[in-house]
């Protein structure tokens, strides 16, 4: 069977996986589609070399059909058509309270072992959630980073007819905009990119640009003076962080989506104090959330084939992502990883 | 009658004041004692001159006795006993979605009008709070100081059980610790100057002083590593910024107590992503939050005699400020502003 293997800085290989024959708990999986993330490309280009183990198969934004269960697996037969939710539980920790999802010892399947950029990938059963049948696997690949959007907004505590912005149009800020409107919220995309603001526009979104108008403003005229109920941090920018504390209003929400890593940047804790706002984290998927992303693929409410930069097969690895360096106006990059 | 007009800078004379007949819906105090407030030292200091409007009458820790009740007044009667919530709330504005006591038009009555370092005093009714029989006027000085605290402990949705760790042991900071104690909550502050930590030893509170002993080290050992579920940063400081976030665990929330001016603090934003830690703001008080210090001022579970650095009269109110710049160990101050 065939694997793409990360390998160094910039270079991944195709060469010959090894199938692993599920043991106790564990389910062999045809990987179908999987999706790159920004994290994949992050290890491509070598800054989490400390965390994975080159050569590594990486890759976590799967849908698959179960090829193979092994003993005491209940939950899924072969045949089945899942989505991968890519957490492996470590030990409790008292630090963690019972928040299985970002405890001290969690591992990430895909970075922090065996990924989906492969034929066959063995995963732990509880990983495992069932697609609708008539959702198709294309789609499948993209209930990772629905279930992260799906995450995000339910931190925020969104309820219908609030006004909310998402400071990032991006893939994962684009569907954080999907699940918004699927809320019945008021969405709102700042983005400076212009290809990104085209596109958005198309699929419907009110968009605006920060470098072109003066954002405060424009929110203030769209919301009638309410301003922001909850805004969503996704740009990773220190423009972005300004803005978020600028944008809402009196015990408005901000979600610290982005990653914040590197030197610290400022932040206005004034507005904190003065209008008792809130800044609350977000990091990765519950179980539930999954089973929300699925819900919302399963309706059609979400046009995800305009989502789609370019579908492209295994053999292709290295040059989807030596495009994606060269493309940061595309969107979502899926690489078939079998032919199921 | 007697008055005392912040004029300037360092500067408060105490002269002939002005007693003013309540208008419709308002009640004529006389003042009894009024506490030294941190923004009171602040607008000694000469940084508020442009809010304030000197000479002006500032102090807003007040109680009082009702002395003359205006046309429609139905909530007190002339010789109640009150407690003043020194809100003016001013025309909603959308923004401010309900929420009045940090709204737009927000007046602070003893900053932004006339405040309580005075015989008698002139207030819309709708601010009092009627004061339990036994409760000592000297004591009623504490409601709104008190009040704030428990503000911050709400907004914090602190649990019975939980650890919790103030950052900074000034008069608030103590006050929070107390309304943590008096919700079953384990407190722990933390705190650099020997003289403070030494009183808040001696009134039984589990101390940090993180310029001597490694703070993380210690919480972690107090908590059998599950670290802090709500920490209150009160401090101000840079140093405190950084404690806040590396002190709590997954899901701990941070309540922003303390006024952050100036240039902004840098903050660590990875950790709210990492561990889905939360900030909230807090500021002032609704009116829920007096009832509930006036309920737990009532059951006598804080020494409030313990926590009075000095008593004075309202003549002797420029040493008062004096003092307290020459004092920086000091609790409270309290002003008598009558013979009641």
């Amino acid at each position: 069977m065939k694997a793409a293997f990360y390998e160094s800085k910039g270079k991944i290989s195709v060469g010959e996986g090894k199938s692993i024959a599920p043991g106790k708990g564990e389910v062999r999986l045809d990987v179908a589609y999987c999706g790159v993330c920004g994290t994949d490309v992050h290890i491509f280009h070598g800054v989490m070399d400390q965390r994975v183990s080159p050569p590594q198969t990486v890759g976590h934004e799967a849908s698959a059909v179960v090829a193979e269960v092994g003993e005491g697996v209940t939950n899924v037969k072969v045949g089945d058509k899942v989505a991968v939710r890519p957490l492996h539980f470590g030990d409790e920790h008292p630090f963690d309270k019972g928040f299985k999802h970002v405890g001290k010892n969690l591992k990430f399947i895909g970075i922090d072992s065996s990924g989906a950029f492969q034929n066959s990938w063995t995963v732990p059963s509880y990983t495992l959630h069932k697609l609708p049948e008539q959702l198709s696997l294309m789609h499948g690949a993209f209930i990772e980073p629905l279930a992260v959007a799906c995450h995000d907004v339910k931190i925020g505590r969104v309820q219908k007819g609030e006004n909310c912005l998402v400071i990032g149009g991006g893939p994962i800020g684009t569907l954080i905009g999907y699940v918004l409107k699927e809320k019945g919220a008021n969405v709102f995309i700042s983005e400076v990119n212009e290809t990104r603001l085209k596109m958005l526009n198309e699929l419907g979104f009110t968009t605006i640009n920060p470098a072109k108008e003066k954002l405060n403003d424009r929110i203030s005229e769209l919301t009638n003076e309410k301003m922001i109920d909850c805004a969503f941090e996704v740009s990773g920018s220190a423009p972005g962080v300004q803005t978020m504390t600028e944008v809402v209003n009196v015990r408005g929400r901000i979600v610290m989506v982005a990653i914040h890593g590197g030197e610290q940047k400022k932040v206005d804790l004034f507005k904190f104090f003065w209008s008792e706002i809130e800044l609350l984290g977000a990091r990765l998927y519950e179980e539930g959330d999954y089973d929300e992303a699925i819900r919302i693929a399963d309706s059609g409410f979400i046009p995800f084939e305009q989502l789609i930069t370019k579908v492209d097969d295994l053999d292709n690895i290295q040059n989807v992502f030596d495009e994606i360096d060269k493309n940061p106006e595309g969107m979502k990059y899926l690489i078939k990883c079998n032919d199921n």
